[in-house]
């Protein structure tokens, strides 16, 4: 397959890899019997969403007050901001309140006090639990102040707590499926030894889990209620790397106008720079790299081979390092493609998709 | 000095310490009788470019087409874009070029070719040099290939040929003065061997060099005739690293939401994360951070000390270790004020600024 060549880095999105993605997903979910809410942070596109409701989607979870506001303006009606509160937004968070069922992340009696004295319309709560990432969310152990604050929800007349939501980004260290398991696996005896601390029964409140890599390769769902991965619509280098998914599931690349070739190191100049792939980068065999040059095919992309990487980028310039098949394919006004290391930043910086069949334009955020 | 609570991460801007940078950076090029033409890329604000018009600036670089146009709107009329020639933005080119003085990097026979063939409007040329950053441009050893690129320039009707430009990113590796001195003692000694081998007197052709770390403390500007630092406008903790600047000359810092509280590991949780620092980080006596706490003052910001800094960011969220003093300054609903690691790219993220003083906006591309 023939790419379009653009004349500035653009994101290419392969629509039918994507809604696979959504389904697989949208599918596992029923299969455990699992409420399907998820991420919006990566794509942040109003078109996408649409295609996660044409896979029965109903409720979406959002990294930032803004996001949910955008989504807020697609129709979404339940809505959770996976981010604890921000108390300085209140006022945004109020009137979002008045729109739609809102969920928020309220980790102390503080900030649940000023939401209680602030709000004019309901939202519900969950606690977040930090099983094991160490970024943000109660301990499950800290049992004395999670009971502190369900007991403050059980008075409130404005915050309906709805039970606990964990990310457990640790997952993105595992690098095999087996990796992958332990997490879950990890994960789900915090959350059991948590409810029988608390003397629930199974209906009390709802678990909600969101990382990409137990959503996607996890088998044993025991006690979630629902799951809100985000990355899985599109996937990156990284989630292939870690396990989550393999090369042919990832449904983004980016397109780079080739503008020096320097034969003597096999490189070519391209651009494509930070501001377009952002800094996250991957050490594989001992080299780090910034995205893996794509080969286009009729099914998405595969991976050209394993000596052609982005090699080096700094703000708009990007040094792709080739093997020397790869670096003769390529010539001073060519594009070339590569598959991104975090397609949810990428997508960020890019700020838009074209559809890699036709070139249609994707909006985003 | 009290700060301004911003409700969601803002790029706080510091005008005198900024019109400091700038006018040192002026007298300094001027002592040198260097021509000033300092590239945009760091603020990409037609109003920051306004600033750099008062203190006599005349030209102006650039890292893309788009950018030359954007400022070619606020009337500048002598644009460097300062990155190998796009050929697929020929149409663009071909338009600007028609409204103002445009300078292009054209390193190939063959990208000066289809310029040749395709211009309506003659342009400037500069062919870059690799001075050792290895990232783009031709080594000076390349006495062949540079030959070839000039006698098709004297031959060219559309392609006047104006010299040579080199950033020497490799000065970023610097630690200190006297490293910086060093690189630039390499790349004046590289270029003036090339002088030797064209032949050339001293006025046959403009050198110009653009890296902020060897124009801020440079000594010797032998055989140059130029400059183009972009990040000494702001400067920035790599900046102050490397030893370009102190810490009272970085011009902007990031106020930033606290969310969350963890007194057991003395962190904070804050939002701001990749989408608006960038995941460029550096490592200081063993410890990776991506920007350090800063306390604001009547001239600027001072480090809060050395044990406080952004230790881990994801997309929006931010962990931010403190040091038990800093910890206790700060509540959930507060702000907390962090220097970025590399200004260039938090400016991008964030897409504008607010006066430290006065809060007023000012505009970013």
């Amino acid at each position: 397959m023939k790419e379009i060549n653009y004349t500035a880095p653009t994101m290419l999105l392969n629509e039918q890899i994507c809604r696979n993605n959504i389904q697989r997903m949208a599918q596992k979910a029923a299969k455990h019997d699992l409420k399907f809410k998820p991420h919006m942070k990566t794509h942040q596109s109003g078109e996408i969403g649409q295609w996660l409701r044409e896979y029965g989607v109903e409720a979406v979870t959002v990294s930032s007050v803004r996001m949910a506001r955008f989504f807020s303006g697609y129709g979404w009606k339940d809505i959770t901001i996976a981010f604890p509160c921000n108390l300085l937004e209140i006022n945004h968070i109020k009137s979002l309140a008045a729109d739609v069922s809102l969920t928020l992340l309220v980790n102390k009696p503080a900030t649940a006090k000023v939401l209680q004295e602030e709000l004019n319309y309901p939202v519900n709560t969950y606690i977040e639990l930090d099983t094991g990432s160490g970024r943000t969310g109660l301990l499950p152990s800290r049992v004395k102040e999670i009971h502190e604050l369900i007991s403050f929800f059980s008075d409130s007349d404005m915050l309906q707590w709805k039970g606990f939501y964990s990310h457990p980004g640790h997952s993105y260290e595992a690098r095999s499926e087996d990796d992958i398991q332990s997490v879950q696996q990890s994960v789900i005896q915090k959350i059991t030894s948590l409810r029988g601390e608390l003397g629930s029964t199974r209906d009390d409140f709802e678990v909600c889990i969101g990382d990409t890599p137990t959503c996607s390769k996890g088998t044993d769902f025991s006690g979630i209620d629902a799951i809100s991965p985000g990355n899985f619509v599109f996937y990156d280098v990284m989630q292939v790397q870690i396990g989550s998914c393999g090369v042919s599931d990832v449904a983004v690349a980016v397109n780079c106008p080739v503008v020096d070739r320097y034969p003597d190191r096999g490189q070519l100049a391209v651009y494509g720079g930070a501001i377009h792939f952002s800094k996250e980068s991957l050490t594989q065999d001992g080299t780090r790299h910034y995205g893996l040059v794509a080969t286009p095919g009729s099914k998405g992309w595969t991976i050209a081979d394993r000596d052609s990487y982005l090699a080096g980028i700094s703000q708009e310039h990007g040094i792709v390092q080739c093997s020397p098949n790869v670096f003769e394919q390529y010539a001073i006004g060519d594009t070339i493609t590569i598959l991104p290391v975090h397609s949810c930043l990428t997508a960020h910086l890019l700020g838009g998709y074209r559809l890699s069949e036709s070139g249609r334009k994707v909006n985003h955020l």
